[in-house]
């Protein structure tokens, strides 16, 4: 249901940047206000949220229950049929709402370019990236939502504590993939962040691989990153297992990453710069001489969205604080050679921060588990 | 690799509507030009194409390896690390490529609006709504494309034939769901077209329910709707079963709604404009009395996204052309009663239409089959 606290908070923001009106397509952010999670499609509907603490919404025929369920009796709600499109709902309801012509309308990261621009040539509103209005807000974590992540946490933790004896050479990384999900489900996930990474060997390389057909060999390493929901909130965690004894090279390049990783973790601390963590952890890695195969951010803020605010990398001055949550995610990648990462996410405390996976991080070979 | 025939086709279009170039985001369209299919993340990314068939892209460090891979030696590829964001490869790009001030960009369906905005007011480009520039070229579907739709077909029907003796009273949503997953992995399925939905009795009166806690009953109906990939594309069907013997009213329902899938089939014509098909389906359901409980078009078309052109639905007058795929899915939704729907999808034929499902559109009692 929509919660009017935040809501209000939203408003007198939206008047202090002198927004008219705000625009919240269905995304994380429209869960975060109303509990509304509903799947992405190519007909428009969103939340609209005015600078005077009103609002409404335009909804495709299809949605009317989801948004009625989530939204406060009373809540106008302009409603458009698939052989209308939404513009005539649109201009009813800008009338009626009274958004005047030349309005300030924020829009955020889920609405479309191309429906954005068909409401600024038909509404005549000028359009304001809106994508991190809701992020202070969002961004720190309370009790309730804390919980959540770690019981995601816990649940994927479970998951790859159990997925260790299927780990086999002869394995392909879409068996490993079907099983890990067999798993999360089996330990009680509610769904996934995103679709896991399966990459043995030097397809880790990529650290976005999405292929799936590698087959795991005698003596390979496999990156697996993955994470579940918890009443919405993810979890994301990354370990490379090795199949078999790790060699000397190998030893040390996890050796690098690992220790790149605690010492990241070992840096948080409130009223600390983010950029400093990247610092810090990237240091370990470019002093062993790999810092040219390091080439992305530390982390990327979590909560119900996988990726949202604080980025943990440099140019990001902003301090942390007390709740905030993201991840710490280092790692070596050689084309054509190896990609080993090594990801926690944490919650940042008084002191310093608690990791929302207990899994370990130092070398785990699988054959060790049966 | 991109298609460069695909890309000079655009290029002419382009210059045609006097569009100085198309930035088509990571979606269905930049795998139809490129076969690059890229999972959405929140860091910018890009194909270009100019108005003079030059192309180049805006690519994130992290995602170097998939655009090298897709793109032909030699095309641009402007890399931005995370530290700096995409605006300064942006502008560079803009320079040493010619895109003059004041241009006109088109932007495709994938592009975020805060992205969008970002880079007309950094580059002084107006921005146009491109979403349909490539509909044209991927509404007509070749023999490649109509034999790897009807094998996502084909392991459709085998999952769900496989899955009938699974539904049983007692089952919940999300087990039979879950089941459905590994069936249709188990088949060769390459993936999904979309989250399946599984919905029993009144729950199926939402169009696109997403929960999956509700429990099968005793004479029940179950609503499955669901698709899965074959070589990217994808096949769609839906299927309303029945736990036990239907009531006379319930088998009443059934009929319209079959006869109103079967008619909209029959009346598949090329040359016919897509709006009678959903005419001509929807007549039946309007004359059996049940018209208000079916508030959705008839169909969407249907390729390398899930839903594309043509849509079938009243105010689109475009005619049928031979090669088109489309979905052919009336329904009834009675609210806090029941939901009945049966889709197929279709490819237009010289003479009429083919259904890429041969599972049954009759009434199926899940109890008969085990």
């Amino acid at each position: 249901m929509l919660n009017q606290a935040k809501i209000e908070s939203l408003a007198a923001d939206l008047r202090q940047r002198e927004i008219d009106a705000f625009l919240i397509g269905t995304s994380s952010d429209l869960e975060y206000v109303s509990g509304l999670a509903m799947h992405e499609c190519e007909r428009f509907k969103g939340l609209f949220v005015k600078a005077d603490g009103g609002t409404f919404c335009i909804v495709p025929h299809l949605y009317l229950q989801e948004f009625r369920s989530a939204m406060p009796e009373g809540t106008p709600l302009y409603i458009w049929e698939d052989q209308d499109w939404f513009y005539s709902a649109l201009a009813r309801a800008f009338e009626e709402q009274g958004i005047p012509s030349g309005a300030r309308l924020a829009v955020n990261d889920a609405v479309r370019a191309v429906d954005a621009i068909e409401i600024a040539e038909r509404q005549d509103v000028s359009l304001v990236n809106g994508w991190h209005l809701l992020d202070g807000m969002r961004a720190h974590k309370n009790a309730d939502e804390i919980v959540a992540m770690a019981e995601a946490g816990r649940i994927a933790d479970e998951a790859l504590t159990d997925l260790l004896p299927f780990i086999r050479p002869g394995r392909t990384e879409k068996q490993i993939k079907t099983r890990l999900l067999e798993l999360l489900e089996a330990k009680g996930a509610e769904g996934l962040s995103f679709p896991p990474i399966v990459a043995r060997g030097a397809n880790a390389a990529m650290p976005h691989y999405n292929r799936e057909d590698g087959v795991v060999q005698d003596h390979d390493t496999v990156l697996i990153d993955y994470g579940c929901r918890h009443r919405g909130y993810c979890s994301d965690t990354t370990r490379t297992l090795f199949v078999g004894e790790p060699t000397e090279e190998e030893k040390r390049l996890y050796e690098i990453v690992r220790l790149s990783q605690a010492a990241g973790e070992a840096a948080v601390r409130p009223g600390r710069p983010a950029q400093e963590i990247d610092r810090t952890a990237r240091k370990v890695i470019e002093e062993a001489g790999y810092g040219s195969y390091f080439n992305n951010r530390l982390g990327h803020g979590i909560g119900l969205a996988v990726h949202e605010t604080p980025y943990i990398m440099e140019g990001n001055s902003e301090p942390l604080e007390v709740g905030m949550a993201f991840s710490i995610e280092p790692g070596i990648y050689i084309p054509e050679k190896i990609g080993i990462r090594i990801e926690n996410v944490v919650v940042v405390t008084e002191k310093g921060c608690r990791s929302m996976s207990r899994f370990p991080r130092e070398i785990v070979n699988v054959l060790d588990y049966d």
